[in-house]
């Protein structure tokens, strides 16, 4: 089962969307938060988020979710920091942080791979909310 | 200028999503987080949303994110709780929640109208993170 990565500039949200997405996914996903920066206030941290990418390591990869692109940085920093054989489990979504997080987690819980659950993931944003 | 208030599942996701984006907007847009239910735990609350519709009150009118489509149902019941002229200036967004709010709050910030405020969260869907 692939493992889950939360990365936002704000730790609540980072927290937050892993408490929803595991409680979505009956606990049965590996989701770890990696937000804010070390003092706690806005921003994104690579070494935390390196921290992250270890706790939810998997055989079948980690799939990583962001809140804004200014994270991509980050964590494309803390992905080099891991050994190459690791480095190539590691998928960034563009999917919607908190939207594309819940489906995440729904989707890995029955033990979809990768790439069904990151284009999942991903298909949240152009899903409506209103009907 | 208009109000903003932020509907989640999760308390942390709301209040997290308020600070990032008002920081965003250095704190020149009202945004009010309305998540989880009484005892802070998991769901969204017509009651809470409905004091953070008051709370974000403008005579420009208030734009509402949310987290998932469950939450729609407790968002027009608050809303209905409005008096009649207040009800018109709500708008429900289908803007992703991270990404539209940050999005919002800075065009709200400038003095943009609702409906480019709004237009211009929903885009955040269709918006890259990865270069």
């Amino acid at each position: 089962m692939i493992g889950i990565v939360i990365v936002s500039h704000s730790p609540k949200v980072a927290e937050g969307v892993r408490e929803l997405a595991s409680q979505m996914a009956q606990g049965r996903v590996k989701i770890v938060a990696a937000g804010g920066v070390d003092d706690d206030t806005i921003g994104t941290n690579a070494e935390r988020i390196h921290g992250a990418l270890i706790e939810a390591d998997s055989e079948d990869g980690v799939l990583v979710l962001l809140d804004l692109g200014s994270a991509v940085m980050s964590t494309q920093m803390a992905i080099e920091l891991l050994p190459e054989d690791q480095q190539k489990k590691i998928v960034i979504s563009e999917a919607p942080l908190v939207e594309g997080a819940v489906i995440a987690a729904v989707e890995a819980s029955i033990g979809h791979d990768m790439e069904k659950v990151n284009a999942a993931a991903e298909a949240a944003s152009t899903m409506r909310k209103l009907m």
